[in-house]
């Protein structure tokens, strides 16, 4: 058995997210059903670093899997590729790696990205699918400032979407930051792992920063508190998937 | 009764065209269905400059109408893209125009671009959409070279689909680049106007001389020829939709 890791891209648009669902049209779905193919290896799985919701893309997942195939693993990225750049997914590599190899829980960190376009026009129609256009006042030296707030080990209870089951609440988020050029505002977030939903809900209350319809404070505040019973209790509404991006993950020994 | 002139940009890539045809699922059956909304007149049409056929982007398409309505054109970027921003297209700009402004025959000119990308590995998956994707030789100095011959006036038969049913099969192109940035290949062409298929043929015939399967005198032989009655008689084929943009539509007035 050859332990097989495979790093890939994709478009998550039109995809209910990476997750095998009973309802299918998932990144994984898809991913398994043309491995299977190439492969001839009928009840192939796929084990990812995490999941991404509806709508999210990535720019670097990674996953592995089992298998005896005499295929060499460097030319799966032109096989998978031929059947699914049609669907907005790309291999960028496939390898052999050791057997203590895990796509989860090897990985000592993620990095995602959620991309905003600050204009009075909507962005040019190329990029309307990868990016959250908003109208409204930014004030980026107030994000800036909330942003760091965000760093370091906290329970993430307050910004974790409450249909969570895992057991702990707390993650570490090891760099936090807003980039601007010109219209396009990104906020990139390290850590070690992250809760669902969590991103989306930090730059959800960072959106309201921005418009000066809350202060940072709030951040301490609900930073090692609760996680609120209903969503209507939190003073900001989550930003749309399509702004996020799954950039990377990182593992120790890549360094 | 206002002339309103309305330019736009759109995503081809889930569309059967520009054209409003029987089956639907056509830009301008979709532009109207919400100009109709928005202006409350049930019967209007809209002019454009001109088509586009399935899968090409357009960065500015201009169309125009008669209406009598009371909102001011200015309100119907706003208006309109509420309403088709997530269909991938987006109203850039609408305004009163003279009733002597026609779309299609007021326009002096159109420019196209195709866009190449030449790598082993295939583009970011953002760009996915919106280039062909090529990894074989691209001799950039026999395009130049040869992408020259194409300007002027000349008669297009042997560039032009061959179901084409309009009258005379000669255009003047105006300009025509390559512009190179790294794995990125642009093929501009500025003209009067683009018979079907024109730049696409055009592009299909460049690649093979980038590949150095076809020499640049080809070209002074099928320019003023006859319109082949079969396909299978170019040597080359169509290139994708995807990478193909209708970039402007320049008027005399704007000068």
């Amino acid at each position: 058995m050859k332990r097989i890791r495979i790093d890939l891209q994709y478009d998550g648009t039109d995809f209910a997210g990476w997750q095998s669902q009973p309802g299918g049209n998932t990144v994984q779905d898809l991913l398994e059903e043309h491995l299977r193919a190439v492969l001839s290896v009928p009840d192939l799985r796929v084990s990812a670093q995490g999941r991404t919701d509806a709508g999210v893309h990535a720019l670097r997942q990674v996953v592995h899997f089992d298998c005896d195939t005499l295929i060499p693993p460097k030319k799966l990225p032109r096989l998978l590729n031929k059947r699914l750049l049609q669907h907005g997914v790309v291999v960028l590599d496939a390898k052999q790696v050791k057997e203590t190899f895990h796509a989860r829980f090897s990985a000592s960190s993620r990095t995602y990205c959620y991309v905003l376009c600050r204009s009075e026009a909507p962005p040019p129609v190329y990029l309307l699918r990868y990016c959250h256009h908003i109208t409204h006042r930014f004030n980026a030296s107030l994000v800036s400032e909330a942003i760091r707030e965000f760093v370091g080990e906290h329970d993430f209870a307050a910004f974790c979407s409450s249909d969570w089951e895992g057991d702990t609440t707390v993650r570490s988020i090891i760099e936090a930051s807003v980039l601007i050029e010109g219209p396009w505002i990104r906020l990139v977030f390290k850590a070690n792992a992250f809760l669902h939903n969590m991103v989306r809900h930090i730059v959800g209350l960072l959106l309201q920063i921005a418009k000066e319809k809350q202060s940072k404070e709030l951040i301490s505040t609900l930073l090692d508190g609760p996680n609120p019973t209903s969503k209507s209790r939190r003073p900001w509404s989550l930003p749309p998937a399509k702004g996020l991006f799954l950039v990377d993950v990182e593992y120790p020994d890549e360094a």
